[in-house]
């Protein structure tokens, strides 16, 4: 039976990058302890505060269908969240809950793209991002940033693309590089959205996991507000990824048309996890730092270990849970190196290939596992670059 | 700022029958007690033995993101369900799990219809049918189903609109007719799929829900299996209509496709709830009588009560949580019967209108409110619509 085109071609076909993965999760299945850097999720669990308050919401009744553009006390603690961040006045008619952060991203490019229209994204990219332009209908336009910029965009890069574009998807602290957009990087996005008329679909799922510098919202830029749709999540805040919770931001004539796509798409969120997700918002942020501090601790770690020696260069790593490593020294392919090292040390990272062309020669280390053990294979893994490089000589 | 054509042409303009709801709503707002007769909703909670079990995933540790395709226990599960009811062997390849029954519609049309392809559904339908379909980019094509014929659909009146279609979707147990299709119907509805080539998406969210007759799933026709996408939930059948967990069980080929849709879609659905829906269904069948029970019960006290006078007809009402009453003899449309009896009586019931042209002159009644209050408003009903015959003569 044939199906959709649309649903054939999500994703390019070919080797997606991913075959690391795949071979350190069988190397597992035939019991050979892989130590994994590979996926972006915590170390923890959602605290068992969180829990409880969801057992509390759904023992106490909240069972039935939710409304469904999210609980009103859930609108309303996101919409001074992002007040907060923002500057801009937004209250929870201009939000929508959505069940996780891919959802939304879903739904705001579904909101804003016609089929066939032109969507752009910066490489290198989240996994997802070609995928769900193509799930939408729309052509996804990647546009490469540069390792020598630390990946920072270049507005004019951008411009280069943007015309006849609809909507430009960045993602800041970004995943996988762990860079932070500067102010003058968004505000020359903010100028090319706004000299070609482009919807922002800003990625902020990493908004409490800031190392250095701060985070910056497009939505607090000049007349941004109205052109611009900002993802967020539960996950990554407050371990919450299981829970599938996010949510989309943006003027409130979008998300009206939103919340009607989500009638017909997803009929709402769970009430109980929308409960849950209020009161973890309501412990401020003490609980976000507590759950980010390990990151945090271990970008330091980090820093320590590539400060002694000079083959593995490492992208500043602003923020987000990631770093990015640079490995062309070594030259091989971030994919062969990869390889390499889990082959040789039973270590699994993701080749920056997974993420796009612009990541090459690179690798990206999720600091998802204890300190020592972090420390020790981030040791062996620049001590291994070292190696290849001197074995080349 | 644009806004995509699609996202605001998901509902088509103009009233949507939902008025009697709305100003129900309002009145209950102003402090006026109204019977609501119009949700299909339990007036019982989720069992709390299930939300026990979530408890007990959830605080264990299953908080982290659950593999995309679902739980295999819950796949399984959901395998072992549908071939015992349709004999054809499927396994958890067959099936997976998404954020409820609607989501799964959703993503069974992207699965099929490409931008501008003809996706044909039964009037009456239920509420977000065609408003999903033009959601895909698909165009919404409804054949009317005739009150003469108790809502069971003629196979030539589909064939008439299936040539270039791609998909045809059924509802049984039917929502809102509370009609369950019978095997001379839906043998009929295979031919036209077979002979136009046609993905058959069948709803069976009610198939617990059977008062009279047997529910059978076109997946169990001869030569369907390959060209079915079932649809079901946790909703209806176990009173977890606020988990938003259900699932589509469908060839394997389909179903890896939609696996890839859903990584960049919705990412999964919560596994603490995937381990509590386990929970419920692993509980057996006496789970879903004690749930439907109550739906049985006052579906014999609205026949008895109906067979009482000659104004009001009953579509008979042979599964699912609801009415369809006949009230042409008032010479009312079926809205401005539900507008006289809310003014009147304080009882809100749904325009047969809302759920297409072919339920004119008819209003939904849910059947989910207790026994006594349920069978006085009925009553009140049926006294008021004779009322009006008599005071028109």
């Amino acid at each position: 039976m044939h199906l959709s085109d649309r649903i054939t071609h999500i994703t390019g076909g070919g080797s997606d990058g991913w075959d690391v993965f795949y071979k350190a999760r069988r190397m597992i299945e035939d019991g050979i302890p892989v130590v994994e850097l590979t996926i972006g999720e915590h170390d923890i669990r959602t605290d068992a505060s969180i829990l409880e308050a969801m057992d509390v919401s759904a023992m106490g009744g909240h069972t039935g269908y939710a409304m469904v553009p999210g609980i009103l006390p859930l609108r309303k603690a996101v919409a001074e969240r992002i007040e907060k961040t923002t500057g801009v006045p937004t209250t929870y008619e201009n939000v929508l809950i959505t069940p996780g952060g891919q959802a939304a991203l879903f739904a705001a490019h579904t909101a804003v793209c016609d089929h066939g229209d032109k969507a752009i994204y910066l490489d290198p990219y989240y996994a997802t991002y070609p995928g769900l332009i193509r799930g939408v209908g729309a052509i996804p336009v990647p546009v490469q940033t540069r390792a020598e910029d630390a990946f920072q965009p270049r507005a004019e890069d951008i411009a280069a693309h943007a015309q006849g574009a609809t909507s430009l998807l960045i993602n800041t602290p970004n995943n996988p590089t762990g860079t932070v957009y500067s102010r003058e990087t968004l505000d020359g996005i903010a100028d090319v959205c706004k000299q070609n008329d482009l919807w922002l679909i800003s990625d902020e799922v990493y908004d409490s996991q800031v190392w250095q510098g701060a985070h910056i919202s497009p939505r607090a830029l000049p007349d941004m507000a109205e052109r611009t749709l900002v993802i967020g999540s539960m996950s990554k805040s407050h371990a919450m990824t299981g829970s599938r919770v996010g949510w989309i931001v943006g003027p409130k004539d979008a998300i009206d048309h939103l919340i009607n796509l989500a009638t017909h798409t997803t009929y709402g969120v769970a009430g109980f996890i929308q409960d849950a997700a209020h009161f973890a918002l309501a412990q401020g942020p003490e609980l976000e730092e507590q759950v980010s501090a390990p990151f945090r601790r271990r970008r330091v770690l980090a820093q320590e270990i590539l400060a002694g020696q000079n083959t593995v260069g490492l992208i500043p790593a602003q923020g987000a849970m990631y770093l990015m490593l640079d490995l062309r020294a070594t030259r091989l392919s971030g994919e062969e190196f990869a390889l390499k090292l889990l082959d040789a040390h039973h270590i699994a990272v993701m080749p920056g290939e997974s993420f796009g062309a612009a990541a090459a020669g690179h690798v990206r280390v999720a600091m998802t596992i204890d300190d020592d053990r972090f420390a020790h294979a981030l040791k062996t893994l620049c001590a291994f670059a070292d190696g290849l490089v001197n074995a080349a000589k």
